[in-house]
């Protein structure tokens, strides 16, 4: 046992799983990768009908440790509130696959693995990604998990958009779909704020027109400043209000002072970009809010949602929060809207909070309660209780 | 007569003024500026009785050039459409004052400026500033022209805490002041989005600790990046949708397609960043930035704004805008309610526009009317027209 055990309703102590894909996944640019890897995870058992499978989809920054703790390590991961024994998504009940998808910087193939044609990190040459390639590598883990047919496919924001993406691109191979704090597209002031974002990592002389792993070097001021902007629109201004209002860390702001005066606020930032530049790769930021931007359900469906998910055959649960500015209710009800005019079952929560987008990662009873009682529901379905159940 | 004369409304060519106001000016900080350079422009014309004095204040990237055309330049002042001959603010009715303030950049002292101390430029060893820094020398200003009370102090963002300031520090020097799209301190997410900017500055290589002058460079792409991230929050996200949406500039979305993809909105972005950086001193952003942060109403009065407006004598006008999230109505309400408190005259709007915290200098009918309702109100109070009216 660690000195700091986990929690009873917790994961006990795991390690990351790998696989080399060895089938080509031919991208939605047209380029093919020969073979990927996977990095991933899995919490609690497949039953014998192999039709307890719950795929979790991370968003932009998320990895495949979404929840239970590393040897040594006390933090654990990203999802830990809401995945494991008799939580909402019940690891008695459930067998969830957790990965790290390719472009990302968690193990998977991506911009810092080696590029086979050129001996190199791939860098900035990495091919641009869609949404539906983190799909279609995710059908490629499924066949080697052996699951016939995910119970659920469930994610936040960018993983919101996986789910909805599978729903189309694989009716036949999920029974539900999650989607939480998501959209069927970005809007032009997301986009705008993910161009900044870009735009401080490339303007970071460090980045070396993304050769910077060559150089031995890494654009780690221009991605602290990336995350900076990203962190400040996944909070609400409320929430940000109650954390830090005009609380100061140094100085003071009488007269007569010309010693520095700083905010928590900037402080509490300035902790947050540096840190994150520390852990993630600036060129998987770079194409993996490209594949934000990109993203656009029904694109190829004459710009129809409702054309969109007529092609749709699982059932629906939409959660949004009243606070996500980022990705607002009203998107969320855009894509019920959608789903109900396609005929589809579709079942939708807006919650109270005032964390922002964020919130979809924070404990909330009334979002934990939905959540539960819906996946409550999907269990109770499936054909035989797995033999884990409790 | 230029090619492109001045609408008949407009006011037509004209060029700026400078004073050096020798009296030295104490700084909030302590500092004393022992002389200062104002640059400034009017219009209209003062009355015999010197009552028509009307004091326009700047945000932060303003400057002295609110209304009217330069020779050969066929781009107005940047509150044109408010103030000429029969606008809102009637230049047939008041002798309109717009300046530089010091900390800018347009030709009034700042960190450009020479330093007499070093001879060098000041760079970011230029002091410390305040709003009320502001008001201070713009108090010399309002001697040196002779004007013994202001028929009205207005300005929008900073330029409405400026207009609250003086409403507070010379209650005897205004009869109006209008506060449009402001607040009496700004909000945590607020500051957190001028860090954000201070902090792309400064992560530029090219910034040389503020020594930039001196070192004949100059930190483009992170005033660049500042501004970028300034101009999405002076946006609604409605506006940006309308104006922009999801409009390529160049590429296609379309499948096995590994050209570059671009958005308009990322190219207008990248366009506005550039441009503003070709014309605004990086020390001047962060300093102005900071007086932003600084900006508390009530700070001295215990956090009281009640008691502080009861040191106020001035009627007000307060102008809100429904879509300005970087200075919500609710900031706007709350320095109503506290006017009202406080026993004083005030008449707020609420302007529904979709065109975020710019609407305050953009057309709107319904707020050009109020505004120009309110100041024909006080020039029918003023004793006797001016010789100039019509």
């Amino acid at each position: 046992m660690l000195p700091n055990s986990p929690p009873d309703n917790s994961i006990g102590i795991l390690s990351a799983q790998s696989v080399r894909i060895e089938q080509p996944l031919t991208l939605a640019c047209g380029v093919v990768l020969p073979a990927h890897d996977l990095v991933y995870e899995t919490y609690g058992e497949l039953n014998d009908e192999r039709s307890n499978g719950v795929l979790l989809c991370h968003a932009l920054s998320g990895d495949h440790h979404a929840a239970g703790f590393y040897e040594g390590d006390d933090s654990p991961g990203w999802w830990n509130h809401y995945v494991g024994p008799g939580k909402p998504i019940d690891t008695n009940k459930f067998f969830v696959v957790s990965l790290n998808n390719i472009g990302s910087c968690f193990g998977s193939t991506g911009p810092t693995s080696i590029n086979p044609d050129s001996g190199e990190p791939w860098g900035s040459d990495f091919p641009s990604l869609r949404a539906r390639d983190w799909v279609e590598s995710q059908k490629l883990l499924m066949e080697h998990l052996d699951i016939p047919c995910w119970a659920a496919v469930i994610g936040g924001s960018l993983g919101g958009m996986q789910a909805m993406r599978w729903s189309l691109e694989y009716p036949d191979k999920l029974l539900n779909a999650v989607v939480i704090a998501s959209s069927m597209k970005l809007s032009a002031q997301n986009i705008a704020f993910n161009e900044i974002a870009r735009r401080a990592i490339k303007s970071d002389p460090n980045f070396c027109d993304g050769r910077y792993l060559q150089e031995g070097t890494a654009p780690l001021r221009g991605l602290a400043l990336a995350r900076m902007i990203g962190h400040v629109t996944y909070l609400s201004d409320e929430l940000m209000g109650q954390k830090f209002g005009r609380e100061l860390r140094i100085g003071d702001l009488i007269d007569r002072n010309t010693d520095p005066v700083e905010f928590q606020v900037e402080s509490y930032l300035n902790y947050q970009g540096d840190k994150f530049s520390g852990t993630f790769d600036a060129n998987s930021y770079i194409l993996i809010t490209k594949m934000l931007d990109y993203f656009d359900l029904s694109r190829e469906y004459n710009n129809d949602p409702v054309a969109a998910f007529g092609h749709a055959k699982c059932n629906f649960l939409v959660v949004s929060f009243s606070s996500d500015w980022r990705f607002a209710p009203e998107r969320s009800r855009e894509i019920t809207d959608a789903l109900l005019a396609a005929g589809k079952s579709v079942s939708y929560v807006e919650i109270e909070s005032d964390k922002g987008h964020d919130a979809f990662l924070l404990p909330n009873e009334r979002y934990e309660n939905a959540l539960g009682g819906y996946l409550k529901r999907v269990a109770s379905t499936l054909c035989v209780p797995t033999g884990a159940d409790k």
